[in-house]
């Protein structure tokens, strides 16, 4: 899907477990390749230069041609999941990633879906209007000009048939929705018009559906990836007036994967769900529109001025009706079982082919999936050409390397999710971490979104790569950036601890806590694999239009692909490193920091919840320290074992009595933070990470916690904290066995 | 001018010294009329319902036609200062004053000052188009159609001629510039188009002419008071498209007043400075226009995207420039020595006839000044009539009333400051207290600017004054508002409070401290008399415009007129309270506290600006404990005078022996925090509160540190402790020595 909001966390920006090198001097290129050349975490010092020289191998083996070359062949049709075009995709995937020497076939799975049929949209009072349900186009680009791509529709969205009145709801998230409650709006039988943006598109529908409305459009406001973000297309990668954002309406925080086969595998014979009683897929209709659609209606309401916060960048006053603005909507929806396609290579390891490092990557898209995901996807296959490479040359990784080219994605994670569900076992047992790329390239601003054992790994790569913007590894760019975001928010902190006689902390990056939204999501919430996600990101202001093409990429985005490989470099080195390490660098003590800074944080949103309000009972109070005694002893654990890691490395002796022993408690840790499954959403089991069930895409981390906040729930906080403090344990345990 | 922005201050809405019905319980009307009938601040428990029922009998006279007709003779012509409309607006006010039995008289003051000539506006690259300088009126509005308002121009504006590329500056203010020069434009010889906001509009001007531009074009953006705001007049009170923000471009922060005379009265044979040697006014050519005619300008501007934060609400991408497009700017000035008139009236006090309570507002307008400054006139009026009758019953204040209607405040704060220059040995030895209404009502927001030792008496007022669009107090109103707005930093604060082992605070509304922009200027700054500024603010959308007219008022702003009743009230309750007052009810722990609270905020900024800063020669460091230590003991002080002040009133001793003395130490207090001024800028001599230097309209509170933050200067700041601490401890003095 390939499109992130800002976490719910309050501490996106701020680092927390120690990487010396970044501590007080920002590392650039001469410091990481100079001084810390010495060290790669999990790696004896003997074996760094060998493990730099293959990394070096495959960023040398990186070409921009070929990237652009996989690039023009699968965006030269739309390959929706499940058709004809996205089926020809996997081919090509599978064969190419053959012909580099990957062990690859290809994975069918019959999913349930829907095709569109031509959409009604047109405005029938306070005039009769038709408005567009399809790009107009650009006469110079073929892909955007004779267009096989579908109208404007909903993945999984509903058929129906709905003539209303319109009422404006902002990004039509719990809180607005009930904000036009305040206002004395009912929206009972109403068309809600709401524009894209900060929670995901079915989250939308699913409100509006639990308000009352009868139907839902969502709109792209210019404000939010039009032309107040920057230039529209062509002249700059901001939407166009009459870009389309299509996409999935499922209720993608309850549940992903296949609606008909809920938390088990779509096996051909599978028991399926009928469409009746299908839980997280919306029964009223709804469509997507452009903002040069969304604006006729606009102007077509009276009613209360807009909130504060409620205006977009359309040039005019915001009411939010409802009316006179009447439409009449109806959607036709082709629902079948159709197969979809994951393309699955490997490459095994030579010591502990049991332990898998895993890649993935979607194929599936809207339109031609330029930027979402084929960004991704030439940098797979450019990756997989690497290291084939390397294997050609007789060399093989310590662990197996699994590769998968991801289908059905776009609807609902359908690839991916159904593949661990029917691989459950497997990949629990072996998964050492899943490292994902949606989209790779949107524009110049490194992101990383993970599990936070995996950080120290990520910034020891980083600050390998070069910038391709500026003179400086991508690891000094990230910082710079993050301070300048993040420096208030770090000197306000440090002087909160000096006030409570704490010790202060450097400022350090850190990777933001996992949301949902892409394929890592059954890998860490529902089977605790350590999970990253990596892109470069930018105003992605084709997204699910007609315009994620070839040209909107190859001229505007990434012209020279040199963001492209700066990403197959940084993915690379991941993948060797945890394929090749002697120890896997998974630091648990990062966990265990970031876990400790969440309770804080969590306490303090309490804390600002509770203000103003009198009445006891419904004030958010809990003892949380049993949580925070246990997150201080994994801690403790966690530090003891890396020391002793380190220490075997340099010629000491094994923690759990020997390096396999070692890795095979590491793989456990995870997956001890799986529990009995979130309140509302059992298939969730994560106990530490979570989507927010309001937001979709951005992660509320410690849920139980951190969602009791967000809901003002004093009884789901004061419940919270026991199962938080048994994963805890859990984890612990697990290292404290094999000190 | 009657404009105000957000405080430089990071605690405008909270709130210090305690005032215990506001406490827990949000005050209501019932309460305020219950329980807390039997004390109002300063007076003896037995007179205080003779007080409330001469306050009582003022708000029972004033009437919504009265008002009415005010408006309509005062905005029937363009009044700007020392015009001959103008005049006719002074003998209009003198005869209504005479008529309601004060003692009215009229002072001419002759002033240096400009009218315009005809300006040329064209743009004539990339096409040549002329620009309006002029709005294009409404048809069915007499006043903004037949009109005899001055085109576009500028107050102290200056002469020239210039043709040259365009560069956007955003708000203009000092980063701004300097965000330019970091992305490589240089602004020499440029025009330099910004938007109007943020800070004051002369302060634009010097910043663009320190940066070496040749001219300046200023812009009313439709995000900061058009369409993005709220529906446009005549539907609603916003911005129209071809509304022109007049108004003066002093270098206001540096000094108010006619520059010809700076910091001495302009007496008719006065010398004065000649206009080359003039500090203050711009050298550089400016003019202002509407947003209609800036579109124009933007859409034809190339080179980079506008940072992030520059963006307005027109619907194009903001670039920088420089050009293509090219303007061709002439202005033409006509100045000279003309005379404007203030207005004095007296109601003499019976028993401290030397002790004088001042009421101010002006009544020069840029054009029709309906709202700005005549909803303050008409509010001065009809409180005049209310207190005249009481006079006419045979009721004499204690102390003396003063009621100013300034003139040339639009130009540069003339009249007030021209008056207080003359008259500051008068002032200094008799005013008690300073109350201006500039713009009574451009809204239903109660806000109030103001001096803190002046708070409780303000919040005892609000609490009797009912909010004319709710069933509750204007204190209530105003609370409710603050809480929602404040609430988030009033529960960190208390965190913080608690890490530091100090006592919790409950919520509590407070005035935002003096900035300038209106005529309580040389009062505070400049004489140092406890000053307050209040209004019911909205989104002033006509500000400086032709639309600032009587239809725009009458119609949209405040038809019934019960907003300016409401104002009528708090206004004269205020000054009968001072006036009446056995002793003053000026509470210095409250300025103490603030004074407190501001020096912990100014040193977490501090600590925030340090934040990354390695270089020890540029870190803010200051040893700020004296100036602590010294405002604790004013603390102590003030506590002990003002509960000595409270036991006199239940029948015990005076503290200073007599009513008398206390009456005249509270005097002395303010003026003892009076300095020999601050750094670059000496007729601002107030060590507590100070305009910005960078940002004009708000303030910057004990503004040699808090400038000194802002300006990252670690001398200013290590040298801003003594003389605060100095000031501190002159007016602790004074309090102790009346113990």
């Amino acid at each position: 899907m390939g499109r992130r909001s800002a976490p719910a966390s309050s501490l996106p920006l701020l680092l927390i477990a120690a990487f010396a090198a970044l501590n007080a001097t920002p590392l650039d290129l001469a410091t990481a390749a100079g001084e810390d050349a010495a060290r790669i975490s999990g790696f004896r010092a003997g074996d760094v230069a060998a493990e730099r020289a293959r990394e070096a191998q495959v960023a040398a083996t990186t070409r921009p041609d070929t990237l652009r070359r996989h690039l023009r062949i699968l965006t030269e049709e739309p390959h929706v999941a499940g058709t004809p075009a996205d089926l020809k995709t996997a081919e090509y995937v599978r064969q190419r990633l053959a012909a580099y020497g990957w062990d690859a076939h290809i994975e069918a799975v019959p999913v349930y879906l829907n095709y569109p049929g031509e959409p009604v949209l047109e405005m029938i009072e306070p005039s009769r209007e038709p408005l567009a349900v399809r790009e107009h186009g650009a006469a110079w680009d073929k892909d955007a000009y004779d267009s096989e791509v579908f109208s404007a529709f909903h993945g999984y969205g509903a058929d129906g048939e709905v003539t209303a009145q319109v009422v404006y709801g902002n990004y039509g998230d719990v809180d607005d929705l009930k904000r036009l409650t305040d206002l004395g709006i009912d929206l009972h039988g109403r068309i809600v018009l709401v524009r894209y943006g900060r929670i995901f598109r079915g989250l939308k529908v699913r409100n509006a559906e639990r308000a009352g409305a009868a139907g839902v459009i969502i709109y792209s406001d210019p404000l939010d990836d039009g032309f107040a973000r920057g230039d529209a297309y062509p002249r700059g990668q901001a939407r166009p007036s009459d870009a389309i954002q299509r996409g999935s309406v499922q209720f993608l925080s309850e549940a992903p994967g296949d609606p008909s086969t809920p938390g088990w595998p779509s096996a051909p014979n599978a028991k399926r769900v009928a469409r009746e009683a299908m839980q997280g897929v919306p029964k009223i209709p709804s469509i997507p529109i452009a903002w040069a659609e969304a604006q006729k209606i606009m102007e077509a309401l009276e009613g209360p001025v807009a909130p504060t916060g409620w205006q977009g960048a359309l040039p005019l006053t915001y009411h939010v009706g409802p009316g006179p603005a009447k439409i009449h909507l109806k959607t036709e929806q082709h629902y079948a079982i159709r197969p979809i396609w994951n393309v699955i290579a490997k490459l095994a390891g030579r010591e502990s082919p049991d332990q898998w490092i895993m890649c993935g990557n979607h194929r599936d898209a809207w339109t031609y999936g330029a930027i979402d995901p084929n960004s991704g996807t030439i940098t797979l296959l450019e990756m997989a050409r690497g290291i084939g490479e390397l294997a050609k040359k007789g060399w093989k990784p310590r662990r197996t390397i699994v590769l998968a080219s991801w289908d059905g994605e776009e609807y609902g994670l359908l690839g991916s999710t159904e593949w661990c569900e029917a691989n459950a076992v497997t990949v629990g047992a072996n998964v050492a971490a899943y490292i994902n790329v949606d989209v790779a390239v949107s524009g110049k601003d490194f992101r990383a979104n993970g599990t936070h054992q995996l950080r120290d790994a990520l910034v020891e790569v980083l600050g390998e790569v070069p910038d391709p913007g500026r003179n400086v590894s991508v690891a000094k760019s990230w910082r710079d950036r993050g301070f300048t975001d993040g420096k208030a928010d770090w000197s306000r902190l440090n002087r909160e601890r000096r006030w409570r006689g704490e010790p202060e902390r450097p400022f350090q990056m850190d990777v933001t806590p996992l949301g949902s939204g892409t394929d890592y999501t059954a890998f860490i919430d529902h089977l605790g694999v350590p999970s990253l996600d990596v892109r470069f990101e930018g105003n992605q202001g084709s997204y699910h239009s007609m315009y994620d093409d070839f040209e909107y990429l190859d001229r505007v985005v990434d012209p020279g692909y040199a963001y492209h490989r700066a990403m197959v470099d940084v993915w690379s080195r991941l993948t060797l490193r945890f394929a090749e390490a002697e120890v896997l660098p998974l630091h648990y003590s990062s966990t265990a920091t970031f876990v400790l800074d969440e309770l804080r944080a969590i306490e303090d949103r309490a804390d600002d919840a509770n203000a103003g309000v009198e009445d006891a009972a419904k004030r958010l109070t809990a003892d949380v320290a049993p949580a925070r005694t246990a997150a201080t002893r994994l801690l403790d654990a966690a530090r003891v074992f890396e020391q002793r890691s380190d220490q075997a490395l340099a010629g000491g002796a094994w923690p759990a009595g020997s390096a396999a022993a070692a890795n095979a408690a590491l793989i456990k840790v995870e997956r001890a933070f799986l529990g009995a499954g979130l309140p509302s959403r059992t298939w969730f089991r994560h106990e530490i990470y979570a989507p927010g069930i309001n937001t979709g895409y951005a992660g509320v981390p410690l849920p139980r916690l951190g969602q009791a906040v967000l809901d003002k729930d004093p009884a789901a906080y004061r419940e919270g904290v026991e199962p938080l403090r048994q994963a805890i344990e859990r984890a612990t345990a697990v290292l404290e066995a094999a000190k």
